[in-house]
């Protein structure tokens, strides 16, 4: 049995805590968070603290705190040579007190503590300084379900930028959407089956494969007409501009 | 029963005719196309034709052809007064030949002869001149199996305005976080759970509550470090940055 000290109660903190709970190989032995009340109801289920010095001792230690947390907080920790990671996609691994064997479990999904979450559908990226940890994390990582994928420190960090892309940018496409829309009394609801098709088809076929549309095609009258629809609003337009250039880069047509 | 005509088979007109097939009240009696060879393998199924001379008289005829042949094949039907539609998101239904009843049957979807379809995520947008011809359309639409949508040309404009953004320029950051992760031998799969989510997470809560990430935050240590990243490709530079500041500005940060 693998004993786990997860640090943090945050979105991430207590998905693993669900995750480890169903695992029969992992167990969590202790959780801390600077502040008792946010995990305080689990208190039956685990030994909780707010005290680093009454932290047990367990095979890993999981710090699944604020980014800028992690530096501090590792350095903090009352003893050294054990096997200590972070879940964060854009933090060194070198950012870990060096008195600790390091590494990162990068669980990549966007998390809300209010969602359900089957952690079949979480690839997690698992990094080590040292080879020997390695497979200790990634028993760890597996028993949750999920599937594992070993990266580099570049993996992850182009992984975490290509996830801000794919996450961040295209959620606030489907804001953009939502506000096109709405300004002339269309409902957003009716885009939403072509959202998750958009997304569906990828996971098939390329990305490449699967554009369609004016910009592809050099159909400059409706790529004009769209323009013209967004002159109210120059942000909007500046984005549809540079993203029509982009699809036409990639498949090879002359800008705009 | 309601007899209709498609013109046209390509990706749109080739889901309607299968659309139809299932439907009860409703018949395709013929399919049109300008070159047969498209259209031939279904010759034992319905009355095909490349000769617009003989058209058959339908309650209902569909143009689902190129936006640029709709105003020119619309004139050059032999016949007046009877229901022609386009299926067009961005043609004006006035395109259509004012000498028939006009309107539009615009399915919200993307469409690729190649991949299976359930109308039931297809939502289809109609809009009609004259409102009698509303129903008529409305139940040719429903037959389907589609949730229609009443829709005007604004809307409708709006409405494949916002498709693009949801659908070509979403499928574009796909594209571009496949770059950015192969560059570094990162595998894009990885993505794909997350891509998948992310369009999920937005059919139960708005894209202004489902967004996350260092614009949001505001992270500017993040931000950085992936400016950096991308030092060495301008236009996914200037991309992030742009979508960096219209997260910013709808959710009343600073911009970068
Ligand atoms: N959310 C995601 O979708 C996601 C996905 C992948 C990776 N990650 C990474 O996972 C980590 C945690 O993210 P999260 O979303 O779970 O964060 P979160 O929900 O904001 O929770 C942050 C946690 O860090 C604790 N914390 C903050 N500053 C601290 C300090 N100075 N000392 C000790 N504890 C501190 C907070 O304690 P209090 O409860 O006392 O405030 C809280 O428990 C981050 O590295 C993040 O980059 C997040
Ligand atoms: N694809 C989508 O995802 C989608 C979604 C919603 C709406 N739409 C709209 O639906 C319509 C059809 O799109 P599609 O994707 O099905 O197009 P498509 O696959 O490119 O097929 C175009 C069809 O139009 C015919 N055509 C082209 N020029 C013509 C002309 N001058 N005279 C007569 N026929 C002509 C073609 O005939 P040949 O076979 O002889 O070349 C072909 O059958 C367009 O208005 C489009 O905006 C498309």
């Amino acid at each position: 049995m693998i004993s786990v000290v997860i640090l943090g109660a945050g979105n991430v903190a207590t998905h693993l805590f669900k995750g480890f709970r169903k695992a029969d190989n992992v167990s969590v032995i202790q959780w801390f968070n600077r502040s008792l009340s946010s995990i305080s109801s689990y208190k039956n289920e685990v030994d909780i603290t707010d005290d680093l010095s009454k932290l047990k001792d367990a095979d890993i230690y999981i710090l699944a705190i604020s980014d800028d947390a992690i530096s501090n907080l590792s350095s903090q920790l009352p003893f050294e040579n054990k096997l200590v990671v972070h879940t964060s996609g854009s933090v060194s691994v070198y950012d870990i007190d060096m008195k600790h064997k390091r590494g990162v479990l990068y669980p990549l999904q966007t998390f809300s503590k209010e969602a359900n979450l089957d952690f079949k559908n979480v690839p997690i990226c698992i990094e080590t300084i040292d080879k020997k940890s390695y497979p200790l994390l990634k028993e760890v990582a597996l028993s949750t379900g999920s599937p594992t994928k070993k990266v580099n420190s570049d993996q992850r960090r182009v992984l975490h930028l290509a996830a801000v892309f794919v996450n961040n940018f295209t959620n606030q496409l489907y804001r953009i959407g939502h506000e096109i829309t709405e300004s002339e009394g269309a409902e957003f609801d009716v885009l939403k089956p072509l959202i998750l098709e958009t997304a569906k088809k990828i996971q098939d076929i390329s990305p490449y494969m699967a554009q369609t549309g004016p910009a592809k095609r050099n159909d400059k009258k409706t790529l004009k007409k769209h323009l013209k629809l967004l002159d109210n609003n120059t942000q909007h337009k500046a984005i549809y501009e540079l993203l029509t250039a982009s699809i036409q880069q990639t498949h090879g047509r002359k800008k705009l």
